[in-house]
């Protein structure tokens, strides 16, 4: 009641399964009295490609460029300032082990030096410490795949821990829908009622702990 | 000696650190006689979106779009279809634990179903499993702090394994060199030694075992 949630949205077709996932958080949170606000990537068309116009002044030769951003010189796009509240939810389809494109492009543009991490203040010093960050996604393979071959754990490493974790924001458990397409239209009913129901009680959820042992153990 | 090499390169400034490596691998590959290809990404401005414009016929309702690109089928980006080659080489500045948003759009975009695996055409028999791969990478921040939380190659996972491995390319040892930025200008140049010395004598490599104790062990 009364938290801002932003939810970040990858996923190019308002029908799919992520769309309905979608809706269920926008309903459920605003229903608990939660301002909900969506930056639907493909929609927006949100441009993913790190480049020199994010860029104030020439770049240092020798110094990779996406070091250069430097948010407290002047960040010149305003509209990713915004983009940060209390739960930033990431929802997506899983691509490759990982978030799409456009996704990561968010991150590698909006979570910039001087606003989400700086210098030494990084990980439980990071700059977005007062927040809480969720990752709801889904997949294409099975639960039984991902688990012949490790944990799917192990990808989450460097979206929880290395981007999250790092800018000191707080994770609670993903939230993993297995394989919607290849389940019966009766299981996908019960997927998105089990997230209508983790919502209800969300923010009474402990965050998990983000060291190696929860990811490796 | 006649092998065929594509790099994949995602850095803005050719003068950078990124850039003098790609430089190098041009040079010495170039020399020992074998046909260098190189995919400039942010100069050919990739499209990392997947969209449905890479979609042939109409998205199915409730299905993630991204699983309905069928190669088999007629894949309309034909400029993609040439992507792969005997060894990718991927070169990049880390970004957030992981590939620049448009590396990873080229992932999502070039290695679709019908061409890189099918069903269960994966892992190790994956359709490009005649194919050598190797990850090259600088970082923003040292060794040190790299193995402060866990170990760097546990953000390897989703790269090597979950993209090449699932596809059947088998892993050369990555190359990393850490933090160029903050190291001398004499240490720059040994790293840029380092990697001519090791072209040299690449084609002896063995892959790596891609198994989860490789990663995590």
């Amino acid at each position: 009641p009364g938290k801002n949630v932003l939810i970040v949205y990858a996923h190019q077709e308002p029908k799919s399964f992520n769309g309905s996932l979608l809706k269920i958080a926008v309903e459920e949170l605003t229903k608990q009295g939660c301002s909900v606000t969506v930056s639907d990537l493909y929609a927006m068309q949100f441009e993913p490609r790190a480049t020199r116009n994010d860029i104030v002044g020439e770049p240092s030769q020798n110094i990779p460029l996406s070091k250069k951003s430097d948010f407290s010189r002047g960040y010149n796009c305003p509209c990713l300032l915004l983009e940060m509240d209390d739960l930033p939810v990431e929802s997506f389809p899983l691509f490759w082990f990982n978030m799409p494109a456009i996704l990561k492009g968010w991150m590698d543009r909006v979570l910039v030096q001087g606003f989400a991490y700086d210098l030494s203040k990084v990980y439980d010093g990071g700059l977005l410490q007062d927040k809480l960050s969720l990752f709801s996604f889904t997949t294409g393979g099975s639960k039984e795949k991902y688990a012949i071959r490790g944990d799917i754990r192990y990808l989450l490493w460097p979206m929880q821990h290395g981007i999250m974790h790092f800018c000191g924001v707080k994770v609670l458990e993903p939230h993993i829908c297995y394989a919607p397409e290849n389940v019966s239209e009766e299981k996908r009913k019960e997927m998105l009622a089990a997230w209508s129901q983790r919502l209800k009680t969300l923010w009474k959820e402990e965050p998990i702990d983000c060291s190696p042992e929860w990811y490796f153990k």
